[in-house]
């Protein structure tokens, strides 16, 4: 149907030699709007309606003519591209722009600074950074807190002070050398230990040496585990772990409190050493099943970040930028997070921008001196940024209208199928245009070729390899939720498209209803 | 002279008020060629020439034209940017066209499989990730290796073979089970230990949470150190210092030999436990003060990751792409790295591609399914690296030919000034387009005005500044070698551009001898 690619020699052979044995390696020529297109046996083009859509990377679709044109235009008006260590860049009109529609949504005054990576990945890095060094700032100024306590008990010593039960208890006696040292053994302990990050569990935050620890799939993170800090992940139904992993991981020094009395008493109290780096959430889980948190779920965040004085990273990576419906899909659960990430949208389908923005109080100025990237805030992809912004601020919002009304059309869709295939529909979620629509596990199912092929992990593959070959409906399962389909395309879907994607579903249902497995193509 | 750029509210607040404190704040609204252009107070466009030039990444200049117009076709054709998880993408004709070029020049029939990113600093964290994934694969051969001794010494001890002498001292008798644990034990102390790194003093590769831990500078590195895996530097005029650092980290597991005999004789032996993960390199220093690396320490670093078994990676983000005469700066000194990193030119002045290109016999295709992203191998990037590629192989090899043509020049009339003035320059260096001017040390000045400026570390300012606002030059110092500028500008920088750099750098050591520094503006 086709023409296969061939096996590349030098990059990706194994992996187009897998895609190829599923059918589903194909050369597609160009893109436009909803569509990928491809170039048949016989010459003729062929479109395929995209469901995966960059990982929603194209909320306006692919090679949108208006931002096509602002690129060229761009280009022509050769702007610069590389001027770094001038001061300006467009860039810095991007963090304008985020600030004005970040702030209206989060209803804030407070300033968000923008710090830019090129990539979704980076700046999670980038967050990892700042994050990190405003907990190495918290051990700096417990530190500092704890030398002058121990100044403090030392004068009042030399004064005749005495240690309380508690503190002879650590010395071995009332020995205010012994209790110092042991003040200071244990600040030595607490600070050998490597930071620890916060996750949910099924969460993606990219593939990068840091970054991919955040990353729960144990197959794209335990190779590397032994390179970074490590994460403690939490299930996402569960937020009452969060006390509890945070309970397990805690570490407590030891500061001195000089008491009243006639010569004073030093006394001895546990202080929390700051373990933890940064607590990195999806508001709507993507690779892990689409999947939006609850509202509770949330509030538990925020008052466990707050607890532990760590700040709430919010990746909007793949949810932002208006997909659901709102320019940052937490909104509409009343997230709000220290730090918020963006990328993926924000480059328009064509260029490569990432940014994460922190809210002015937990902002550390320092890191705009410590990190830099050569390719971050250039003049391109800023240019290209800015007109995503206005092209979703434009008509009073009409394009995160468009999203949410486009979404709910699609569910119901999606929702009949279900009520008519209860048994091979198990749930449709999400938002706007990120959704999931997850099949029934079909290991129990009446017809054996299906039950088989359901066990053997390959029925997902088939109905995939079905959906392109039948349907020209191209999709990808998640990652960490194999039965769900992941569904992200442009806001620009039309009711067309809608109805493919109906009879696309519908047919694969029917196929696995009446156990027919050679049926697919 | 030059409309201030005012205070951003949201970005580089406090970088831009220090550029602009230094008077070096600019917004350059137009760029082409070797010229950055800003409009001064008085309507009028001003060129300036940019000796920065995006830190090497605008080989062929800024919006050169023949790029401009290949990045509009790519525009108009509505070729596919995004179409991952399909197979074929653009960028696998690249890795072919870097095979052509690098198995060219480093005179080999070995392939080298491409990984992608979209930055240097990703391509970096690639390379650490490939790496380390080889280091975890020779922890598990190790491994399977003593499981299997420590069985057949366990069925010849049953079979009454004796433990050797140096067996015994280990076990504190005959006694096999002690012997196996002491095995054990030490196995898994070392495999509880962080891998380690190996790079140069000096040396920069990136700001990403791992492949900073890379980059020497302490300022960009120390902050972030408890988040990842560590390095162990090598002074570069030391290559004999690096045994003795590898000898230092060394870390030994028992492995047991079952010698002949007539029951056999059970003996224990050491073997190296693999510690290091890789040595990364740039065959010229940029961000270290353009140091060309030695053919004789090139030579040691090549003996030294044999003798170790790690890759030696050659960071050429900066160096290569034919910057330096060559398509890979190390082949002027024979250098055969096992894994190549090259980005920044490689997207043309516009795009953002980085590749880590690994020798076939060091390759694991496990990579493949491990690490993607979203935005690598999309086919804007991959479509202009193209161009690049045949740009840069167009009259066979003219640019390489230009690049070495133009560095011969301007490096005369640097060694020129250099002569006049040898009290205020004290080395010329590179090769190619990437060169670094380096003024003397200006401390011990006869003239207290400029030895009390260069105390203060602020001098250097004072020359950049002058060559901005006097000459129309901008150039930036190398943050590791602060008396260094460095000089990368585009194969098309004319002999006009050389005269202007000739008539600048002598104002400023005019300036410095006359000691008169109310000259600077």
């Amino acid at each position: 149907m086709n023409s296969t690619i061939g096996t590349p020699e030098f990059a990706d052979t194994l992996m187009v030699g897998r895609l190829d044995s599923f059918g589903v390696a194909v050369r597609y020529t160009r893109a436009e709007g909803t569509k990928l297109y491809y170039v048949d046996d016989d010459g003729a083009e062929v479109a395929v309606l995209d469901g995966v859509s960059g990982f929603g990377s194209l909320m306006f679709g692919h090679n949108n003519p208006e931002i096509v044109e602002h690129a060229k235009s761009l280009l022509d008006q050769r702007i610069p591209v590389h001027a770094q260590m001038a001061g300006y860049s467009l860039a810095l009109n991007v963090a304008t722009e985020l600030n004005k529609i970040i702030r209206r949504e989060l209803e804030t005054e407070d300033k968000f600074f923008a710090l830019f990576g090129n990539t979704g990945a980076e700046a999670v890095e980038i967050a990892i950074k700042h994050a990190e060094f405003d907990r190495v700032s918290r051990v700096a100024a417990l530190k500092a807190d704890v030398a002058a306590h121990v100044e403090q008990a030392r004068a009042a010593a030399a004064g005749g002070a005495v240690l309380s039960a508690a503190a002879a208890a650590v010395a071995g006696g009332q020995d205010i050398e012994r209790l110092t040292a042991e003040v200071a053994r244990r600040s030595a302990e607490a600070e050998s230990r490597p930071p620890l990050l916060l996750a949910l569990e099924s969460g993606f935050h990219g593939k990068l040496v840091s970054s991919v620890q955040l990353t729960y799939n144990p197959m794209f993170r335990a190779p590397f585990a032994a390179l970074a800090a490590q994460t403690r992940f939490i299930p996402r139904e569960q937020p009452e772990m969060i006390a509890k992993v945070v309970e397990q991981d805690r570490v407590a020094v030891l500061d001195l409190v000089v008491t009243a009395g006639p010569a004073g008493v030093i006394d001895v109290v546990e202080r929390d050493f700051p373990v933890f780096t940064a607590f990195m959430i999806e508001p709507i889980m993507g690779e892990g099943g689409i999947h939006p948190l609850s509202a509770e779920l949330g509030r538990a965040l925020r008052e466990a970040c707050d607890a532990i004085g760590v700040p709430l990273v919010a990746d909007e990576i793949q949810s932002g930028m208006g997909r659901a419906g709102t320019f940052l899909s937490g909104t509409q659960i009343g997230l709000r997070p220290d730090y918020i990430i963006l990328a993926k949208a924000l480059g328009g389908g064509i260029a490569k921008l990432g940014v994460v923005l922190i809210n002015e109080h937990r902002y550390h100025g320092d890191l705009e001196f410590l990190h830099s990237s050569t390719f971050g805030k250039d003049g391109f992809s800023s240019g290209i940024a800015l007109k995503v912004l206005e092209m979703l601020e434009a008509d009073d919002g009409a394009a995160y209208r468009q999203a949410a009304e486009r979404g709910e059309k699609t569910i119901a869709m999606m929702e009949a199928i279900r009520a008519d295939y209860p048994d091979c529909v198990k749930e449709v979620r999400g938002k706007g245009m990120i959704l999931g629509f997850e099949f029934e596990d079909q290991s129990g199912s009446a017809s054996p070729a299906v039950a088989e092929s359901a066990k053997q992990g390959v029925l997902q593959l088939h109905i995939i390899r079905h959906l392109f070959r039948k349907h020209r409906f191209r999709v990808a399962r998640t990652a960490s939720s194999p039965w769900t389909v992941r569904f992200e395309p442009s806001i620009h879907l039309s009711d067309e498209d809608i109805a493919q994607v109906d009879v696309a579903f519908r047919d694969v249902c029917d196929i696995l209803r009446s156990g027919d497995t050679s049926r697919f193509e």
